[in-house]
């Protein structure tokens, strides 16, 4: 490699830092890596904070002592976050979207990975006290949030199925009560997906009553392992009182209304 | 805002490319937006190309001309890639991964997003000539690295459903028989998924004799638009003859033995 240029260095950096989101990289491995010295990585890094920062586009966190290092988290402002949100409410709620059933069409809006990837950013940063081990879901129209969720915090995913599957072994399976329907549902998970005490955080895409949230909530202490949250997309405003104490969600669903196709849905931010 | 230093700008202008993988900004724009002449800016982006390119962490492609701009492309060597996708085959291969019905538990590797975005990245850049509209898989396992060559392309994701949701409005629906189990099975698509003519790029996790593969190709044929590609994470050795013409795998498995507890999977590359 031949003689690189502080600037391209900088560039290289922050590649490598944004791709991993809240990982911690020592100092004395970058500064093998990259071939330089740590007062110049220092530098290097203080420049890349600054410039995230005046852009809006997250920030760099330093730690100092033997176990420090510095970690990217994604983060935008307040303001961007909420307009980001509130257009995407606007959105949501054209009229074309309305779905016999009292649901709404959303899967152009939420399988768009540029869409996703600032969903998962916005409930980490919502959450990121948390520091979740784990991110949790149900099939299927919760994947692929809860999947950029994970990769926000930069964690697994698991995945409960509807019933269980010989392609994941052995697995633990509850009953629930779907809280809308009325109507009892099977669950479960892989029995080695989830480790004894691991903390979990559980996104879905909607939550009407909270049944399958509760179901999940119920998985998880199966295996011994502890919930730390539980986060969607779109909750509907009835019932109020859902099945789980605590969640947070980034839509509230007010109302749709079929014949005159209107659909109330506001961002919490 | 202050007084930006180049090298800070240099990291913001990093951030905003690497994030949006294949997406073209024009020059104009980046001028305005990061309040510098065309001259500098194409310093900037050149240093950035060096910067990437030096470290093996992907590459900046400038497009001269009225239309003209820069975008990045997600790329590493052919030796690291190799080099991942053979220790992955290694993990892979583990005994315990071993399950009842010769299938193997591979969720612990497949939903952790560092190695999805390692995978979507290569298969992206093993079919980049196919530009492909969307890509489209079928719950549920295959979603997680679908989504991921999703964010690869940065196109959104299409996904069909084993049976049809109300929840997805009017969809179109056809059998497919299960290459392996013979049976006839289902699968639907909601109608508005997927525009007429749109290019659409199979991803799936396993294929064994490639049914599934086949109900999607045909579905997409139903409502007009046209497969550009099928790619797989795992195929089988067996049978030699699948029921799709073409498709692309990133390892093979030979065999697995229940016996002697050993798993044969290698990597294409």
């Amino acid at each position: 490699m031949g003689r690189i240029k502080r600037i391209e260095r900088v560039a290289a950096l922050t590649k490598e830092l944004v791709d991993n989101p809240l990982k911690l990289y020592s100092f004395t491995d970058f500064c093998k890596r990259f071939d330089v010295a740590k007062s110049t990585l220092s530098e290097d890094v203080q420049a890349i904070k600054n410039g995230l920062v005046a852009y809006d586009l997250g920030t760099i966190e330093t730690m100092a002592g033997a176990a420090g290092g510095v970690r990217f988290i994604p983060y935008h402002s307040r303001i961007a976050d909420t307009e980001f949100l509130q257009d995407l409410a606007v959105r949501m709620a054209e009229p074309e979207r309305i779905l016999p059933g009292g649901m709404i069409y959303m899967n152009d809006l939420v399988l768009t990975p540029r869409i996703l990837m600032r969903l998962g950013e916005i409930l980490m940063n919502h959450g990121q006290n948390e520091a979740p081990d784990y991110i949790m879901t149900v099939e299927t129209k919760g994947i692929p949030l809860a999947l950029f969720v994970a990769r926000a915090y930069n964690v697994p995913l698991v995945m409960a199925r509807r019933e269980s599957r010989i392609t994941e072994g052995s697995a633990v399976s509850i009953n629930y009560v779907s809280g809308s329907t009325k109507r009892i549902q099977t669950m479960s998970l892989p029995k080695r997906a989830l480790p004894k005490g691991a903390k979990v955080l559980i996104v879905d895409d909607f939550m009407k009553a909270g049944g399958t949230a509760k179901g999940l909530m119920d998985l998880v202490g199966e295996v011994g392992a502890e919930v730390v949250g539980v986060s969607v997309l779109v909750a509907t405003k009835e019932p109020i009182k859902k099945m789980v104490a605590e969640y947070f969600s980034l839509f509230v669903l007010n109302d749709i209304d079929d014949v005159t196709k209107s659909i109330d849905i506001q961002s919490n931010f």
